[in-house]
């Protein structure tokens, strides 16, 4: 059978035509996210009016991912706790009261070591895992970047950190924003010193010196954004370092964008082996577990 | 000699008439800060209609101290490197090119072990150095707040976080904002714990457990700004041990706010014995300085 798959998070949603052959058929992408539809509109007539025409030609069912399955979402899927097999979530979705072709996909929680939540990439654990059959630490940069240990299929633990949050709110405005230069381009070197000195100490204990390094000329203004990266980047390596994904431990990155290659760049330099897996290919082999 | 003394930063200014007697004579405060003025009238202008009564009747000078002595501001005043003397700052004023009855206050800079600047706080660090004689390490809390190591009225090194800025940005907008309780009561239980949490891993590595905490119910909402708050603080304190301020050292706290006297019971809890000083108190000292 033919499966839609909607990646609908909080400010933007993907959505896959996958054919029962496995081809992909179609995708669409807009930015009519979790905040923008609530309250302005209604989730079914948001969703009807956007791929109302693949439903009808594909009679295939609906699987929702991500923010949409929140408390403030359309219909809330409790989460599973983890450890969880990820071989699990297409049994554990949840129909849509009102139509059961909707089904919404749990996301994962951890109460111990610490409490973390996620939302969405259980889909591209589920399909990296599908593809590699690899244990170890998978890594998905983003807003909220998340780390998951996986054993034979199993997320056992996972850390959130607010990396990607956070650098934008501190390259938007403030004492930082203030002195990155508007057009500042790539600089590998600044990312990767930065990546190498909080090993030394935290990236809180270092972030002013962006700026103090501008303003002393130690620091060149178009590396300060790259530097701003590396710092809050390098801790999530050197946290993970102490949370089990030492060097040498093989790191999954699910990504194909610029800040993957710089978690690819940043992972190599401290000595981990790495393998890039492209997230739209993760999650459409995801999704054909849902088809079955 | 009468003296005025303002302390103009980025976003309010606070303006002191200190007669020669030592007495404080009055007293006035607005947010007509450099960021406010810069651009939209003229800093002369602005002096001129604030406290253009005082410099008449009293016919002291004009010590300008912070952001208004900044590239940014009306006029630069170079920083001085540390270790510096504070008992240098009075001959190192700046005066205003057409009015050398203005004067501006260097800030300090350091380029090792890290980059950093201070602008302002030069004077309440000379004022309570000249109130307590003591040396050690002295705190003060705020946007930027700043560790100083004095010796002998000499500024050894400081270290500045931006911890103040960081919680109004988390707090305003975005995934902890969305947790946080508008009508949050202060929370020491909170506070401490989370203080005590950012020993085992850093604050960043824990940021996100605000916004998990509260979604999976081990932590009420109600207490998530001051775990967020304890999260900032006492990565400080931890940074801090690692860069001399032991356990057991005595801490200068700086400040008579709500923020100094969380910083203050974060300290004791870690084992160090703390000192307040009343900021104001210690700006009119060092002003005095500036009389002679």
């Amino acid at each position: 059978l033919d499966v839609i798959g909607i990646d609908w998070g909080s400010s933007n949603r993907r959505a896959y035509w996958l054919e029962d052959s496995g081809v992909l058929r179609a995708q669409r992408e807009d930015e009519q996210g979790v905040l923008a539809v609530a309250g302005s509109t209604d989730f079914a007539v948001s969703l009807a009016s956007w791929i109302g025409d693949w439903r009808v030609q594909s009679g295939g069912a609906v699987i929702l991912s991500g923010m949409i399955g929140s408390h403030s979402g359309w219909q809330e899927a409790p989460y599973l706790e983890v450890p969880l097999p990820l071989d699990r979530l297409p049994a554990e979705t949840v129909p849509l009261a009102q139509d059961p072709r909707i089904r919404f996909v749990p996301g994962l929680c951890q109460r111990e070591p610490g409490p973390d939540v996620m939302r969405g990439e259980e889909m591209q654990l589920l399909g990296a895992w599908k593809l590699s059959a690899a244990d170890g630490w998978y890594v998905l940069p983003g807003t909220h970047s998340k780390w998951a240990l996986l054993r034979d299929g199993v997320v056992q633990r996972f850390h959130t950190f607010m990396t990607g949050e956070l650098y934008a709110r501190l390259s938007e405005k403030g004492a930082l924003a203030a002195v990155i230069a508007p057009a500042s381009t790539e600089d590998d070197d600044a990312f990767l010193q930065a990546v190498r000195d909080v090993r030394a100490s935290t990236a809180l204990a270092q972030l002013f010196s962006v700026r103090s390094g501008v303003l002393l000329g130690s620091l060149p203004s178009h590396a300060a954004r790259a530097r701003l990266s590396g710092l809050l980047i390098g801790e999530e390596f050197a946290a993970m370092a102490s949370f089990g994904a030492s060097p040498g431990e093989r790191l999954h990155i699910l990504g194909s964008s610029a800040l993957a290659r710089r978690y690819d760049a940043a992972a190599r330099m401290l000595g981990h082996p790495t393998v890039l897996h492209d997230p739209v290919r993760c999650h459409l082999r995801a999704l054909a577990e849902f088809a079955r």
